[in-house]
């Protein structure tokens, strides 16, 4: 049918792979601390910058380290010297091609930074400028929307915050139950064929999701945006609340990410809030969530632990993405005006 | 006419007072160098997010310090027990009472970051959770779409870092070139209710900045969305150019943020792409800057240096929030739904 499709269909077996040998992201985790690295900074753009605020999450939450996206520009374009001792950088970029991330990754590896990139080329200019290199082993991806090498960089940087942890609960999860909830997910591409089919003329949507999660809504939004060419506006609940909340009139549509986890009570809270300012809710969640008032629920057939949720979480998305593109009589294959490798200084 | 537009218009004079007692600054300069702080953490909802990003790039690029946006639902969502050694933590809350904001700053002092508030209530709940206050000194905001509080807040940010990096002339230009630019910004609204009556029936807009005004197309599109209802985006234009420029079809309307300095030259090259794509481009650009085949240009009648930029380049999107919102026929002084405070957990 399509490229991009193909590609979605791939991922649960991409991540099974990745998982399954796990002494690579071991042994760059012994190195990592080895080095002292008690700070943690992620550089990327576009899809890998969404994979990075997962990273951003894993390390602060899960290994409790103070994390945070980096500044690519402050070495390209300002020149600045930045202190980098005793920090991890963590490059990521599908082709390894992003000029500006490269060469803030070689700039903290020549300033004292533990440098790391995650690619999926690992002869890449980004793989040369790092001193290990978390290869994403996903083939080679021919659809101009990044899908499989996303979920693949998550499933990357999950497996090396596990082995960082020495987390074998978590490892095991990433090989096993991951992949099979990836799969099972699969299954909700008939509901979200019907959820594209009420947004086929909408020109405007929310995508809201919280915690491990608001990198998925990034991600589904920015999906959207290239492949639908709708005004697609991600938030954190918190911060959808915070003013923007004040766009949403009766029918607007809104996407609601809901996974089981810390952070699923206020996600519903907040749909029906939503609700009661008449939008249109689409609320992606697990089987066993309750969900009252929604225009749609799309259900994810098995739950994951919440800080792997989002591997899983991004496929109702991707797929949305997808049909509402071939709803639209698009192609989502080929977005208008962009090409596989961006270069930006 | 309005309370937005007066708080607009008193936005010199209190950049101008905050500017004149540096001591305030310097003490907590002082203070955060003597406590060995070498990464940045920045935690805030909403408008004072923006500034953060603001304080962001201050951080890096003129302090070389690795500095990032914090994960305040880490400390309240979670329960994530983070090493805050070696670490400046700064919350940043108009009212202080930004719930999460305050909790996840109590919880880094109390792990051994240093904190501090920037605040516009020195007695809030914020302001008892920091090791120090940087009162923002902008009176009672009444209109609940911040202006003078965002403003006053990347004045407070800068001052701090001057004194940090003990840069006298920065702190001179802050409390001289910068009121004056401010103030002088105020002559662009004649242009900018232009641009509002092209844009009154517009249903999106891209709002693409870089750099130190990154902030501000997050601050302009933050605006615009909370008093016109606007898709309005925000994109840095390396992320533009890395996808979502696929959406961009003849007649899509772009705001581009062009202020002098090390950026422009890559803003005025995007301005001409998304011309080739046919789109309309409004950009805000200094005086003396040749901008070609633009739909409009709004010029800003006094330059800055590139790091203080952003305190007078918001001021045009203020006012095209406030505008726009009144050509639409609402009422920019009371979005629907909103109260000034919001609590999120």
């Amino acid at each position: 049918m399509t490229i991009m499709r193909d590609e979605i269909l791939e991922q649960a077996g991409i991540v099974a792979r990745l998982a399954a040998d796990p002494e690579p992201f071991r042994a760059a985790a012994r190195e990592a601390r080895a080095s002292g690295a008690r700070f943690v900074l992620y550089a990327a753009r576009g899809t890998s910058d969404n994979a990075a605020v997962y990273g951003k999450y894993l390390a602060t939450i899960l290994a409790g380290l103070p994390a945070g996206l980096a500044v690519p520009s402050a070495a390209t374009v300002y020149g600045a010297a930045i202190d980098f001792r005793d920090c991890l950088v963590v490059g990521i970029s599908q082709s390894g091609e992003t000029l500006d991330v490269a060469e803030y990754l070689a700039q903290a590896r020549d300033a004292g930074a533990f440098t790391l990139a995650v690619t999926n080329d690992a002869g890449s200019l980004l793989a040369r400028s790092a001193h290990r290199v978390l290869a994403t082993g996903a083939g080679v991806e021919r659809a101009v929307a990044a899908t499989k090498t996303y979920t693949s960089q998550l499933a990357a940087l999950a497996a090396f915050w596990a082995a960082w942890l020495d987390d074998d609960e978590l490892a095991a999860a990433l090989a096993g139950d991951v992949p099979a909830a990836m799969e099972a997910a699969l299954a909700t591409e008939d509901a979200v064929r019907a959820v594209a089919a009420r947004l086929s003329h909408a020109d405007r949507l929310i995508v809201a999701g919280r915690g491990f999660n608001y990198a998925t809504a990034l991600e589904t939004a920015l999906k959207i945006k290239e492949t639908c060419y709708l005004a697609a506006m991600p938030f954190s609940a918190a911060d959808l609340r915070h003013g923007p909340i004040a766009m949403v009139e009766p029918q607007y549509p809104v996407l609601v990410l809901a996974p089981a986890g810390a952070t699923r009570a206020g996600m519903l809270e907040l749909q029906r809030e939503l609700h009661r300012r008449g939008a249109e809710t689409y609320v992606v969640a697990d089987t066993a969530t309750v969900v009252a008032d929604a225009t749609a629920v799309v259900e994810l057939p098995r739950p994951l632990p919440e800080a792997l949720s989002p591997l899983a979480a991004v496929i109702p998305g991707q797929l949305l993405a997808l049909h509402l593109s071939l709803e639209r009589g698009l192609d989502p294959d080929r977005p208008r005006g962009l090409s596989k490798v961006t270069r930006t200084y």
